[in-house]
């Protein structure tokens, strides 16, 4: 049996009681650590679930290896956040499905409905974009689109966590104000949602850009057609 | 203080740690029922956290009552799914804001990102709509919309759990066709998604509505433009 398993937003504390019961059942566990970053140790998930973690790179987890010790045994892969927010995931359990694997999920908080936070309705989001180290016009070309629609758009920041870099705030703002967008376009910059030190602010792309958000993960939203409860919860964010 | 906390979709092991941890140092429990339902008892999540629950209808929430009592005592409110999931969360945080009153966030699973286990890219989903029991037109034009941008739709169905009440996914169907959507046009209709036995069926709405789904809650999804990957995972929840 494969069990996917979200482990949340930010530390060892945000596991379910059924993530904590299924890894204990589990012969070998695995956290996948490349597609967002948890904000505390492999030692702390290690402590509450009482077994040793392996870490697993991309590598692993798109290679066939998870899915053949599956075969034989209990295997977990613990992953950031809701295990099909980042869209890759999706991958090894249509493989399992192939291979006649049993497979798991176990869901948790994604940072897709966290950003509810903000004040913004969830419903009138389109679509998310991912903003790359390297610079695509794609993430571009979502806003234009929400933006005709009236819709929010949500922008995760890129990261890196093996080689510990990761697309600040300051760098996505200028990004957007350099492919055109205005710097008097207002925005909320987000890092470390579900979080209890998480940290949300909004202001115009220029101001945003220097503000010291703290450590990542980072992501910034531009709103849409606002109604006034989304508009009156912006307000508490808001810095002008 | 006011804790807002997720419960995840489907019974008390949903629960994270930190929902328990924080839950044991409330003075009153409140359990709100009306946008969403359970898999379980109230009794079993009582029995998980060891204090009494009390039923908050839709009267209390949007009252001041919860947000009075939280200036004097620890008051945690659970909310079913993500807390912000329903958009009618944000007014209690928003007011609690109003009144200098601590907000602590608890996030947790919702059907907003679980419904990624279809094989759907969540960031390809355009806007949300619920389609109520008095039918309107709205859910028409938001499935129109992410149509012509080739974007998937999510439905949730109504529901009113205090009168045993919930629209199938037979009368969705019904719904979409009589308001000139094909037949033919090929849906995806889940129920329990997030709980153990969860069920997924791909097909024309005109053979979804004879399909048997079981227990509430329900959604209905429309494809939109698919990738071949999306393709190859709804193949595995398809009836011909």
């Amino acid at each position: 049996m494969l069990y996917l398993i979200g482990i949340g937003l930010c530390n060892e504390k945000n596991l379910t009681l059924e993530a904590v019961e299924a890894v204990k059942n589990c012969d070998e566990v695995f956290l996948e650590g490349y597609t967002s970053v948890l904000q505390c140790k492999k030692e702390d998930l290690e402590k509450i679930i009482g077994k040793k973690i392996n870490s697993a790179d991309r590598n692993l987890v798109e290679s066939n290896a998870l899915i053949q010790k599956a075969k034989e045994k209990n295997i977990a892969l613990l992953i950031i956040g809701d295990v099909f927010s980042a869209t890759t995931h999706i991958t090894l359990f249509l493989e399992a499905k192939k291979q006649n694997v049993e497979v798991r999920v176990i869901h948790n908080a994604s940072i897709l409905t966290a950003i509810g936070i903000t004040g913004l309705d969830l419903y009138k989001f389109g679509r998310t974009a991912s903003v790359p180290f390297h610079k695509t016009d794609y993430p571009i070309e979502v806003l234009k689109q929400n933006q005709q629609l009236g819709l929010h758009t949500l922008f995760l920041l890129d990261l890196d966590p093996k080689n510990d870099r990761f697309l600040t705030i300051a760098e996505a703002c200028d990004y957007l104000t350099k492919k055109g967008i205005s710097p008097e376009t207002k925005a909320l910059g987000c890092a470390r949602i579900g979080c209890p030190d998480y940290k949300i602010v909004y202001a115009e792309l220029n101001k945003l850009r220097s503000i010291d958000f703290g450590k990542p993960p980072y992501c910034l939203i531009i709103p849409g057609k606002l109604h006034f409860v989304e508009e009156e919860t912006l307000s508490f964010y808001e810095i002008k």
